[in-house]
């Protein structure tokens, strides 16, 4: 009972990882996404998979001590998937579907942003402390709050979901979500972008943004730190609307650390000093003394955290 | 071991209530707060008083399964009071030293809006749901997040602390905290208020609520009942805010229940209804379908929950 398997399911790619207990991971390899109705197909894909490597590592079945998934929907504490848009599934007990079909017991089951939460608080940044939260910088911001070792999943399985905090109550715009001024339509990759281009059609300010056919996150950030004087100030401002959310956040759970992780994170410590900054100038002073730090497992981190579902418990 | 003390320390008075685990609540008062830099006085005074009620009920001290105590200030996990503002205490390990001096053990310690919220989870509004939020609209907004059973207290013993998400980063004014914008300015009996002489300054619409000479929150709440349209649009206004801010915290914790206390919320199904109509308005859709209720313990929820922190042991 020394293995086990962390499945992390995808939009596009399904990541697998085999991991020891003592050893960690062993190997890592991805399959495209099954998408569909409803997940026996994409399961089937992921018993195959599993069956292979382990004939390939000479283990059976009965070496594993289980299986951890993450998959992108809201999961509630008693393992219910409740809908996942990118892949096309409704409402579905992933786990127990799961172990009929894979023929391996338990399977876990936890909602991608909150599992990865999970990874870089047993195999990552998070190591060290007893609580943390995780906020995810990418297409969208995801985020997730691990409390003694366990996920909070919540009653809807939504807890965690920093992206839909309102921070803006007069935002004219529309989130993804259908909601107004959600701190994912100022910090997540799209929404650093739509405050850009806003900003530059309502000042004549100069910058080097102006010259950038297709503006992204990341080439933003890497204006901000190369002196761009409007990109600063608009790194600044997406950061005050960052720490204010998390924040926002620590004075509902008040976690001993914030990770940040996701594509836009890797603007590196430029970045998390910024966020950190106005976080320490922004929250009320018996919250003031948290930790900050950037993700380590990047990629990883749904299989390392799906891992740890396992062996947690 | 079959009773407990809960006693609820607040500025002004110090209340007391005698349980039993199959009768709950005996008997109940309460004394003058004894102020000073540190608690060693007042829990001289506790110690009095808890033991002339024993002798009084021919209890012994052995009789009792501990002591539960509620204090106004953060407290961690491990059972720090970070400092009490109003009393005057700095940083103390409240439950050991009161252990020592009154001679029962264990004496649990609790910040007074959480172990409310344990009150309301345990014996009032939350008997039947796993987990609640518990908002406190009073002189502050308070607040406390009861998880499975147990009071989430944080790393810094701040968790639920509602009162200070930030809803407006544009406000000028300043909280008691020292931040700009929180949810106390608008939602708070004080803040309500503020809201309420603003709009009667910057607007010439007729109301009755120009006629009172010191305006408090019941005031505007009565007004508004009573079918007046300005204060019917403040409170709808500060409803929403109210609404937005429960949100923000749903999407963190995602408990299973809200419950309205504190002396504001004695306005009623008619404030309930419309805060929840706000939170509904405006929450994602995963996260909609929450119960609402009123808090049921009113000032006794801080005694039941101290008991609730013995009993639940």
């Amino acid at each position: 009972m020394e293995y086990c398997f962390g499945v992390d399911i995808g939009g596009t790619t399904v990541k697998f990882g085999l991991f020891s207990q003592k050893e960690g991971l062993l190997e890592k390899w991805e399959i495209p996404t099954k998408k569909g109705s409803e997940p026996t197909p994409l399961l089937k894909d992921i018993k195959v998979s599993i069956e292979e490597c382990l004939s390939k590592n000479g283990l059976k079945k009965e070496d594993l001590a289980g299986i951890g998934m993450a998959a992108p929907g809201p999961v509630t504490e008693d393992g219910c998937l409740r809908g996942t848009v990118n892949i096309g599934w409704g409402d579905v007990f992933l786990g127990k579907k799961a172990e009929k079909l894979i023929g391996v017991s338990p399977v876990y089951i936890g909602n991608d942003a909150r599992v990865a939460a999970l990874g870089e608080y047993t195999f990552g940044a998070g190591k060290e402390v007893s609580s943390l939260l995780m906020v995810t910088l990418g297409t969208g911001v995801g985020g997730g709050v691990i409390l003694n070792g366990k996920i909070l999943s919540g009653a809807s399985g939504t807890a965690g979901e920093i992206g839909h905090i309102t921070m803006n109550l007069d935002e004219l715009e529309q989130c993804n979500c259908g909601k107004k001024g959600c701190l994912e339509q100022y910090a997540s990759a799209p929404g650093m972008v739509r405050v850009a281009q806003k900003a530059l059609m309502n000042t004549d300010k100069p910058s080097v943004l102006r010259n950038i056919e297709v503006l992204t996150a990341k080439k933003l950030w890497d204006a901000a730190k190369k002196g761009d004087a409007l990109a600063r100030e608009l790194t600044e401002y997406i950061s005050k609307i960052l720490g204010v959310a998390i924040a926002n956040a620590c004075y509902i759970v008040d976690p001993e650390m914030i990770v940040l992780g996701g594509g836009v994170s890797q603007a590196g410590v430029f970045l998390l000093d910024m966020v950190q900054r106005a976080y320490v100038e922004n929250v009320f002073p018996h919250c003031r003394d948290k930790k900050f730090a950037l993700a380590k497992l990047l990629n990883d981190a749904g299989i390392y955290g799906a891992a740890a579902m396992v062996f947690k418990q």
